[in-house]
């Protein structure tokens, strides 16, 4: 399995202690050992760091992990690879314009690359079934509303086709236009909301404990998304198979529960 | 005036000694204070790193001066806005997909957003000229072509589009699918070509020589685009106001003059 990580929050905030965690799983702690990425977005722009080195090794990572870019909407990847050779073009978040804004999708599963529908607008670059299903999505969302449309209406056909590819495969997805997150459980997707009071937060992967109180005002809050909790001594909530999701701001402001799919169990399922 | 950067080499090459110079420019050698970004293609993929800071200062500037990423395609910008905040959405290089690429571009000049042409398939979003340009360039090969054609035809559809704008005002423009990096000169442009036998290169903007002849192969070739020579001691060739060429792995591959068009001196024409 790859691991995806995201954070909506109210303010500006860094990512570095989670980031700290998740960079170990990719070739220490876990074996996603073919590449990371992470887009920063900053006042309706966005900053991406991609590297095809396992990310406990990359000094694109290692520049990072110490360097504290704040955020509001923050997406990251780090991948086990399946379909698609290591390299830069196959190395997630992928990025596209939809609306005069930039989207970007990350993507953890494995399903027949041609039984994802052919998107209309917008090309593959690589060759993984994760940029094609991410073409697709944004294709549909193009062809369906010449202008962003509601929370709930983007939220609910996205829904729909996220369900549609749970069908043919495992496909957990983030997407984001920088303002609003989506999230998409196949198999395995957990959150947490990290506000006031805040308390100590323990990584899993590494002996490091940050005290959120210290760092933080009463006011601010945070919702991270990953594929496994980072942290093993804080409340995160699994997400169930089906269920979707769109963050805003450290908030959830949306989310709906579509049909449970039963997934094989797969060992490499990820791009 | 902004600076671009520019090179194409025909094998994968880093370009620390010139960004060494370029970055001097944002702030200490040069008033160019208000961000930067440099594009790497590899394997088909592109890393990006943009900051709004300026290169003098920048973490990430430093932290590539001295990581040597080795590309054959790269492009940079370092920004003196004058339309559009300083800010990560107004930042070069853009980016856009054509033909299942990854399309960047950079920009130098200044003209009356309204009065370039609307861009029917890529939105800006940011609120700069230069991106509306580059939408509008990339939409007109996409309305032309349903898939790349061939160097001379794409070159000289560029080369005319370019022209148009140049009738509107300054634009010294940089663009690349990451094979193949298409330059045009509206007011300022110089390039050259680094090949056995090598000699030393030395900095006109920090006291820095490099002799090429220590670190290239003899096959070793790289040609260098950039608003200003970046070296005191080489022969750079000044492109005239109108002119395109096309490089690909070090060598230029197309050329021509379009008519000349003389531009009022601007003391602030950039992006």
């Amino acid at each position: 399995m790859c691991e995806l990580l995201a954070m909506s929050a109210n303010v500006p905030t860094d990512i570095c202690f989670s980031f700290t965690g998740l960079r170990r799983r990719g070739g220490e702690t876990g074996p996603h050992r073919d590449g990371f990425g992470i887009c920063f977005y900053e006042h309706g722009g966005l900053r991406e760091f991609k590297d095809y080195q396992p990310s406990c090794q990359s000094p694109i990572a290692e520049f990072l992990q110490s360097y504290p870019i704040r955020s509001r909407t923050i997406i990251s990847h780090i991948r086990q690879a399946n379909v698609g050779e290591v390299n830069l073009q196959n190395t997630h978040p992928f990025q596209r314009e939809l609306w005069g804004k930039a989207w970007t999708f990350a993507h953890n599963g494995q399903m027949p690359i041609e039984q994802i529908p052919q998107p209309k607008h917008y090309q593959p670059i690589g060759t993984t079934d994760s940029e094609k299903i991410f073409c697709w999505l944004l294709s549909e969302l193009r062809e369906q509303y010449q202008t962003k449309a509601s929370i709930v209406e983007v939220s609910s056909k996205l829904l729909d086709m996220c369900n549609t590819l749970n069908t043919l495969g495992v496909s957990n997805i983030l997407l984001t236009d920088g303002d609003d997150i989506f999230a998409f459980c196949s198999t395995k997707l957990s959150w947490i909301v990290r506000k006031a009071p805040f308390g100590k937060a323990h990584l899993c992967d590494r002996d490091v404990t940050i005290d959120f109180s210290a760092v933080a005002k009463d006011t601010d809050i945070a919702i991270m998304v990953a594929t496994e909790p980072l942290t093993d001594n804080e409340q995160w909530f699994a997400m169930k198979s089906g269920e979707g999701r769109m963050f805003r701001n450290g908030e959830c402001v949306w989310s709906d529960f579509g049909p449970e799919v039963i997934h094989k169990k797969r060992e490499h399922c990820c791009n």
